[in-house]
Formats: structure tokens, C-alpha cells, sequence
């Protein structure tokens, strides 16, 4: 049983990576939705309730869990690996740093939320593998708001898509790391802008792909299928929101977290 | 002593309004902004929270309790008057819809978050002290980050002024509530694209002016000034935006809730 958590729906994009290289897997995703987002919260707060999260996702039987968050994966890695030593853990930073560094010879872009950007974990991470590489990092507040507001090819999109990466595209970065689980949606619009030679990466994808190379076992189909989803609200408005981005019917179950 | 509290910074706008009034006057705000926002949860979660906030503030003293935030005024004010039996509560709501009914003849625009305006509970309001006026609900999700980010006369703000108000406008409301504690910051643009007839209502003036009539012994300046302000998650950035809003110098106490 793999465990997946965000801070609200967005870490379904990381589900949909999931379900697309192994449908048959089992899991339990716990979205945070009573208590999202995370992207403009303390050190301390995300830490707390990303110990919650995973919390909930071991106690369902997790055996890997994946923090499908980029906010909770700078922040709170540290803090969960040592509350629970007996899960390994996989954030979504370092597989979007290790894709970016095999492809970038000069520099990378990386958009995230403010906790994320302000963490400066990319920038130390990238540094890691690709020590001449520059990072150039870009908080983008307003793309949650406007994703789970649907508006992903609408014109306030747009401006606010050339206004944050302006700077990156006029760089010239090589890859562009999406790093924050709601970008993937903004993909298209964010490709044509910053054209066709720049790599961009989805950490969903990356963090399942690494997650299947280091535990491939967890990824097999099992006699019978388990797959679950719950959020900490529920209501039919994320159902609908839910089961437009998986292309499958969801109706979440409540989550009740203890701390 | 008189408590205040929001889900998250917005409420500063109740305290200004307060400030402004009677500068002498004892309050402690507690803001939630550890968990905020409250505008896209559930009526549910909505009432645990405010119920929460509530303990934190009448621990504190508070003889009074102004929800200084319209999603909680409109989903959890009836919990929380039969949770905490022994203490007044004024909720934003009424307030405005009473000064809405006192200047429209006939119709009435709201805006607010997609929980007050999904609430119906303007609408309810309003036909209770004008049942003739027709009241004309608009949800502007988008505000409430555009106001965080600080991005109150922005371009962006002014197309989505245009696009969340234009069928106010074309229906002519002679009022209009903005029904959310952030929005007074949009006020003069909101003011510029409704044109000078509409009378803007902002709730957090006009739940003072109530608030000092029905308990005008609490607005009276005592020996010791005892003003506090705490929110559940602290961080410099948030003291800044305070310190910016209130116009003095503001570092926030951190409160830990119990439920």
C-alpha cells in the first residue's frame, strides 16, 4: 500500500501520474482540504500537520509514503522521516531537481509557492547534483487561486503567467521545475510561454517514477484492489473537482487527523 | 473587554474600524491564519473553527464577541450563540443587510466568498427587514488572494472587478455589501466601477456602529489599555501586512487553540 498526501486536492496530479504508469496499484491519498493551502503557512505549521497527514496514511497501512506537496517536501522532510523512521518517505523536490540537472548545463527556473521559494530547498537540492548549475527561483502565489478556480486558459492566467516567469524566460533556463503539485494543470499555457526548447518538469511525474524504481514491489497488482481517497472536508464541490481531474468518479472519505 | 477573531488577517479590517471609533477600547483579535482560508470549507468545519476561536477569545476575557469574518457569521453564528450561552455574539451579517434595507428600494447587490453567497444567508437577512428588495448574490473567490498579495489596484484586480460585477451593475443594485473582510482594501475600485449612486456597505464599519450601540460601556476608554492581537500561525511576513493594515506597529502573539 503506497500513501500519497497534500494539503489539498492538488497532489492528485500526483495520483494521476500514479494511475497512469500503475493502475493496479493500491494507495490511500489523504488531501488536507479542512486546513489548505500550506504554500503561505510557517515552518512549524506545515511540519505539524504533515506529521498529521502521514500519520493518517500509515494508519491505513502506507508502506512508502509520498509527499505529494511541494510545500510539505521542503519544509517538513526532515521532521517526518525522524516521526516515523520505520516508512521511508519520498518528497517531490528530489526527483524534480536530479530530472533537472540531467538536463540543464547553465541554468534551471523553478516557480513554486512562497514557502517553497522562500525554503530555498530547490536551490539547495540542485546545487547538490549540479553544483555550477544557477538556480533562479520564482514565487507564483496566485496560480493555486486560479487553478481550483478552473481558469487555466483564461486571460488573468495568461498575464500572470508572463508576469511571474518573465524573468525566467528573458534567463534562459533550460528546465523549468513545476513545483507545486497544482502547476501541472498550468502546463500547457506555461510551455507556449516559455517555448519549446525549455524542458518543463512535473514533479507528479518524476516523484512516481522514482518512487517505482526504488519500490517496485509496492507497485504490482495485488489479488484486490484498494484505492482510496480522503480529504479532511469533504464536500460535493471537491468530489466534482476531484473526479474531473482523475477522469474517474470520486467521492472522498472524511478524514479525521489526531495529532 | 471585546473579542474579535476571522479566519485569518481580513478581520484587521474590523479592528481599524474599531480603532477608528473608539481607539481607547479593549479588544484581543485572535486570527486563524494557520488555517485560514474559511471561504471555500465547509459549513461543518466552518462551525468547528469558529467555535474554536471563540474559546480563545472569551478565555481571554472577551465579554463580547464580534465575528469579525462573514463566512463564520453566515454559517456559524446560530452554534456558536448555543455553545457560548453567556456571551453576546455580533456577527457581520446583519449589520450590513440592515443598512442595505435602509437605503435600496429595490434591489440589492452582495459579493462575498462562494460559502457566504452559497449560504444564502444575505438573501435571507435582507427579506427579513425589506421582504420587496430583490438581492442579487455574486461569489468573487478570486478577491481574497488579490487582496493578500497586495495587488489592489492591479490590472488583474480591475478585470476581475469588471467580470464578477458587471451583471450587479446591469441590474442597477442601488446598494451593494461588500460581504467579506477583505474586501475593503477594493473598495475604491470597487466604488469607481459600480459609479457613485451604489452605496458600498462595508461590513466592518457597520458592525462597529452597531456593536458600540448595543454595548457602548465596552467602548469606553479604562485605566490600562489591555489591545491584543494573536493569530494561530505567526510569522514576520503577517506582522508586516498587519503593521501595513492597522497603520501601527502590530507583532502578533501566537495562539495555540484547543477544541
Amino acid at each position: 500500500m503506497i500513501g500519497l498526501f497534500d494539503s489539498g486536492v492538488g497532489g492528485l496530479t500526483v495520483v494521476r501520474a500514479l494511475l497512469k504508469s500503475a493502475p493496479q496499484a493500491d494507495f490511500v491519498y489523504l488531501g488536507d482540504t479542512a486546513r489548505t493551502p500550506y504554500g503561505n503557512k510557517t515552518q512549524e505549521t506545515v511540519e505539524r500537520y504533515a506529521a498529521e497527514d502521514a500519520r493518517y496514511v500509515i494508519k491505513h497501512g502506507a508502506q512508502l509514503v509520498i509527499v505529494a506537496c511541494n510545500t510539505a517536501s521542503a519544509l517538513a522532510l526532515p521532521k517526518l522521516q525522524e516521526a516515523f523512521p520505520a516508512v521511508p518517505f519520498i518528497g517531490v523536490v528530489k526527483p524534480a531537481a536530479k530530472a533537472a540537472v540531467e538536463i540543464a548545463k547553465r541554468r534551471v527556473g523553478v516557480i513554486g509557492t512562497r514557502a517553497t521559494v522562500n525554503s530555498g530547498i530547490y536551490d539547495k537540492v540542485i546545487h547538490k547534483y549540479g553544483e555550477k548549475l544557477e538556480v533562479l527561483q520564482q514565487a507564483c502565489p496566485l496560480f493555486v487561486p486560479l487553478v481550483e478556480e478552473g481558469m487555466v486558459e483564461d486571460q488573468i492566467t495568461k498575464i500572470m503567467i508572463r508576469r511571474y516567469l518573465t524573468p525566467l524566460r528573458q534567463a534562459n533556463v533550460e528546465a523549468l521545475i513545476l513545483g507545486c503539485t497544482h502547476y501541472p494543470f498550468l502546463q500547457p499555457a506555461i510551455q507556449r510561454f516559455m517555448g519549446k526548447k525549455v524542458h518543463v518538469i512535473d514533479s507528479a511525474s518524476v516523484v512516481i517514477k522514482q518512487a517505482m524504481e526504488e519500490y517496485p514491489q509496492l507497485f504490482t497488482a495485488k489479488e484486490t484492489l484498494s484505492q482510496h481517497i480522503a480529504f479532511t472536508d469533504t464536500s460535493p464541490l471537491l468530489d466534482r473537482l476531484a473526479t474531473k481531474w482523475l477522469g474517474r468518479p470520486v467521492k472522498a472519505e472524511h478524514a479525521s487527523l489526531s495529532s
